[in-house]
């Protein structure tokens, strides 16, 4: 008998269909930090399979085919969630077009790496290489994030032609991310007593014509391999009091642009000062996007495989990561992006299946 | 002997000269709260004086002269300080321009209640009838100050043609005050993920004509009883976020607006509603401003008896309480205003003695 304090290792018997597969992972609570043993279940899983190579980096798990195909992809999703909300253990519940599985990880993102899972183990001989990865701590400050531990100490892992990231897409392709750049515009005057007035200079009134430039601005869209990106420039936070009866002496509107994947982050910058010339810009974050790939063979045979349609995605995800290796990425996967982190997360089960059939169609197609 | 639970209490000498009975009361020390030993003192020393009729109120102690003169002045000022900040007891130093006294209180405003106490005492038979008012609470929340008590409970305690507020004014007299007002001007809109700002409609973008406005306005100056009132239109504040990449969907301009005694509560409100028509305007707290008076006779007198000059004064002061019953009023004391609050709180002697013979030129004019 095992020891209370020493509980049995979770079993992940690979040979159940996607949905079974994504109750199990779903069960396996793996909040940020604490995905040990769902890692651990996925990497003995996948150690028993005699196709795949399998290698283990922290709580992430690579596993890779080696057939000398002239391609590889990689398909990649997180195994952590956000925190649970008393929404586990997970329930399957009739909905009125089928039934729907709900629970914390549903939708962000385990039926995506179920779907994953299902597919290493079933599919011995895909027609391209595919390197399965599965990795931790996206959920939580970017620098943890497990993909790009990967990517920074073992890029070699990455290689590939093309990627496929399994996020939450409702089960459409949604080609690479428009990148995002966040900067403080600040304006300073002159300190005064509100009594008088006229001693100060007011910082607040200086932000006048900046947020008339915000609201005049109209954001460009840009076609990048084959699809149109729609960009973004918005304030998404002011500021400037020193105390009610004080000319505030500083003022700073944080603005957010959202920008088309043909930019890097240097392009992205120079846009917000060209925009602000004359201002004070100070850019406090920036995170280029990714390109689609989707003008390449290989992508393109993708998306017609899973249903031919495919639209821009225009928040960042991990796929920025592939891009930032040369790797064009998508993200596909099944659930509704709106529910992910919500406390009724939920995904049909019907669109489980989809993508799962829409990736075996793929990668065994003649 | 005294028990050392019971400390005999201070005792002031009403005959000493302004400057030494202003540094017996800043050493008595009375933060807003703590006023109690400083009002048993001041009401003791009054009423040991024959020609005076003592009234005691909370901390708060009015000493009248019943002499049937034609006019009645009120000359008020309060017994509290702000908090003591390592600056007591008091010191005289030498400076260039003759000895300053320093710590807490000397400026606000235990010089001006010094001059007061020694000129009630000195001065039997004043031209004008003189009530005179040592009060508590006035550098705390104004539903606390004495003077507005008295006001609420005994306004007959507080009938006259005119009063003079011994706030430092650097022994200048500067006449009524403005009024002020805040106001919050809201825009709202539609929160949106910033990554799909189109889906949304930002509060923020939207203040760019409020603050267009405060930009560009003019604030007058208005003349009101022979001195010129400028006022101001300020914001104070401003903000609006939900998160760092979500499109705010309320935004808000708090605006200070200081104006003229001759506009009451209710027109400075309609001035900001129509400089901002159109916009949701929210009044947050509004308190009028006080009529200096100058075109009496009786002020006048006074004004030319303290050095033919008066200016008006920009800040809100407890002289509107006196303008709210009717009563002309104006500041005049010792010590420069800038330093009321501050660690380094001092006045110069000079300013205390000439209040003082201001005062009493006019108060025993032939």
């Amino acid at each position: 008998m095992p020891s209370p304090a020493t509980p049995s290792p979770a079993v992940l018997d690979l040979a159940l269909p996607a949905v079974e597969l994504t109750r199990r992972l779903v069960d396996l609570e793996s909040v940020s930090g604490n995905e040990g043993a769902i890692a651990d279940a996925v990497e003995a899983a996948l150690r028993a399979l005699p196709h795949l190579e399998v290698l283990r980096d922290g709580d992430a798990v690579v596993a890779r085919t080696a057939l000398g195909r002239a391609s590889r992809a990689v398909i990649a999703g997180h195994l952590d969630t956000v925190p649970v909300n008393g929404n586990l253990p997970s329930r399957l519940e009739a909905g009125p077009d089928g039934d729907v599985l709900w629970g914390r990880g549903t939708v962000d993102m385990k039926g995506g790496c179920a779907v994953m899972l299902a597919l290493a183990a079933s599919i011995t001989e895909p027609v391209v290489d595919v390197t399965w990865v599965f990795y931790d701590h996206e959920e939580v400050d970017s620098s943890l994030n497990g993909l790009g531990r990967l990517a920074r100490s073992h890029p070699e892992l990455l290689a590939a032609d093309f990627a496929i990231l399994g996020e939450p897409t409702a089960g459409e392709v949604e080609g690479g991310c428009n990148g995002t750049l966040r900067a403080e515009i600040r304006t300073r005057g002159k300190r005064a007593h509100s009594a008088r007035s006229w001693a100060g200079e007011n910082a607040i009134h200086a932000l006048a014509p900046v947020l008339a430039v915000l609201a005049a601005y109209q954001p460009e869209s840009i076609e990048v391999d084959g699809l149109v990106y729609r960009e973004g420039l918005n304030a998404v936070g002011i500021g400037g009091a020193v105390a009610g009866n004080v000319i505030p002496d500083e003022a700073t509107v944080t603005v957010n642009y959202r920008f088309a994947p043909s930019r890097d982050a240097e392009q992205a910058e120079a846009v917000v000062r060209g925009v602000f010339a004359g201002f004070e810009v100070e850019v406090t974050d920036v995170a280029a996007g990714a390109r689609p790939g989707l003008d390449d063979p290989l992508a393109r045979a993708f998306v017609d495989a899973v249903g031919g349609k495919a639209s821009p995605k225009y928040g960042w995800t991990d796929v920025a990561r592939f891009a930032a290796l040369g790797i064009p990425a998508v993200n596909y996967g099944p659930g509704d992006p709106m529910l992910a982190h919500a406390d009724d997360e939920r995904v049909p089960i019907e669109q489980i299946e989809r993508c799962e059939q829409g990736l075996r169609a793929w990668l065994t197609a003649s």
